[in-house]
């Protein structure tokens, strides 16, 4: 990943996930790594997006509400430690939707129709004219969700650097408008590893693609899914040489294997030639298991305590409120809205 | 006005006002008189809507500000009791933005853009493309003060139908897609008395035309204006005969004089001819004194005590609060959002 700037306060993450699933391998590499290792060296914020993720979710909001346990019991199970990182539930933290209300004023629906981010999801989830307003709206709705926390650095996809510029925009404007300095800019923090792609071959692992292997996945279902894993199409023979490009087999064993010489001496194997796809997959196979293993085991042994996952919730939400509503109370203050 | 359905449960009322400058003589007719009346039979929830002015008026907050308290003494001055309507700032009710926030989703951006109302505000204020999001989405957020205290009656002019339609629109999709009766359809209350218009003889009075008498006016404003009301401009000559219609004049009198047979004889005179415009406007200005004077008195004698007006908008406000709370909880256990 691209390094922070350092500064002389510490610096705010805000990151955080759409609770309408379990979170899988693309998460784990994308981000929860990082999460883990972010939470030693700065304030991280991790947000359910529960109120966010009902913007394309209307029709069932019990997935939303059951996937908030599910995604907590995800974070904990790979090593986000909530005595360092703050969990929190969008939804029970009304200063969020006050904050996003304000700065609706401060962004033109030319600009947010303009935001390569929306449009491109508009595309994606075939919403054509019938764009829900919840939906144009949501820049807004993120920008208040950085600067609740005063969030500076923002680990994000490529795709969504945008949204960053978004929120900067209306970061300067409401600074401006005010004449305070209330808000502050935030950087995108891009990480250098780029996405996962799914065991069929296509660019994103993603649960509505079905090619995801869950971080929950039990070893059977890992087994299934290394069956499918794409590799080579044109390695018929096992003495047919292979090729490692968008042979998902080797980019998983990139990402996971921790013995890299040997993985070096596969790989070479496999582009010469002799070297089968089932040998390949039986490492892959084993690399994963052993990886997964211990999280299911944590995120298994978490479940059975429903009441300390609650209270997990409870708590990061309680202190990531009281944060959120001091940042509310100076917006207000700024736009003059404080009265008693 | 048109009589509200009676119902086996009390009706419930909210009304209010943007706090951009003081209220004037076409509020009074319009709405304020009318308040007055409801209040004992209703339960009445007047709301100041300052977050609302703020979508055309970023570029001075203090305004704003400044007139919450202006409109708060205008509205005790004229009768309205703090015992029997709930007088509420709407900033300070952060359940509102959060319903908005939700209600976003539960409406198209092509829907808004649609409403006849907003159509028509977009022109007047002269956005064109760069119409702020919060003023294409104030539908949404006029939807959330309504049904935050499940109103059921409305008081809006002609113009404003739309909005409701476009409330309840949304209430019957929120109660459709949750299948829990949770949101209450309301309907527009739309005053007989059209509206008063302003001292030059524009359709409309507004403080923007600089054409209003204000409610808190001193004896010699009322008199300065009234030398300004537009009469007939074709009555030249005391002896000509006169004529009624659109002449300002008679409009204010038959809106104020409280001595109808008078009044009527006074007509009379003036449409056959030999009747001045400045015994016209003599009679005006006695009414128009008698009837600001003590307005006007209490008005000042309120003013005095800022620390009472506080508090009862700070009272108004828990007490309007609490009733939204209700509803904003409900909303979001409907939608699967509650957790602890």
């Amino acid at each position: 990943m691209s390094t922070p700037t350092p500064s002389t306060s510490p610096s705010v993450i805000l990151t955080g996930d759409r609770p309408t699933g379990p979170l899988h391998l693309g998460h784990y590499v994308g981000s929860l790594q990082n999460r883990v290792a972010y939470q030693h060296d700065y304030q991280q914020f991790i947000m359910l997006a529960d109120a966010q993720a009902l913007t394309d979710n209307m029709d069932d909001t019990g997935k939303v509400h059951r996937n908030v346990v599910e995604v907590a019991l995800d974070y904990l199970a790979v090593g986000i430690d909530p005595a360092k990182s703050t969990i929190l539930i969008q939804s029970q933290i009304p200063e969020l939707a006050e904050l996003t209300f304000y700065y609706l004023n401060l962004v033109t629906v030319a600009r947010l129709e303009r935001n390569p981010t929306v449009k491109a999801e508009i595309v994606l989830r075939g919403f054509e004219r019938d764009i829900p307003a919840g939906f144009l709206t949501y820049p807004a709705s993120q920008c208040a969700d950085i600067t609740a926390f005063k969030a500076t650095l923002v680990p994000v996809g490529e795709d969504q650097i945008p949204m960053i510029e978004q929120t900067n925009e209306i970061v300067r404007r409401f600074n401006r408008t005010t004449g305070r300095d209330v808000l502050v800019e935030c950087k995108a923090l891009v990480p250098e590893i780029g996405r996962l792609p799914g065991i069929d071959g296509k660019a994103k692992m993603s649960k509505s693609l079905g090619n995801t292997i869950n971080l929950g996945a039990s070893a059977a279902e890992i087994t299934a899914a290394v069956k499918k894993v794409y590799t080579d199409p044109l390695h018929l023979r096992v003495e047919d040489p292979g090729h490692l490009e968008g042979n998902i087999a080797f980019v998983y064993l990139d990402a996971f294997d921790p013995e890299k010489a040997a993985l070096a001496e596969m790989k070479a194997h496999y582009v010469r030639g002799g070297l089968g796809d089932s040998i390949v997959k039986k490492r892959l196979e084993v690399v994963l298991q052993e990886m997964l293993a211990p999280i299911r085991a944590r995120r298994e042994e978490l479940a059975k305590d429903r009441g300390y996952i609650m209270q997990v919730l409870k708590d990061g939400t309680a202190k990531a409120r009281e944060v959120a509503a001091r940042t509310a109370d100076e917006v207000k203050a700024a736009l003059g809205l404080s009265y008693f």
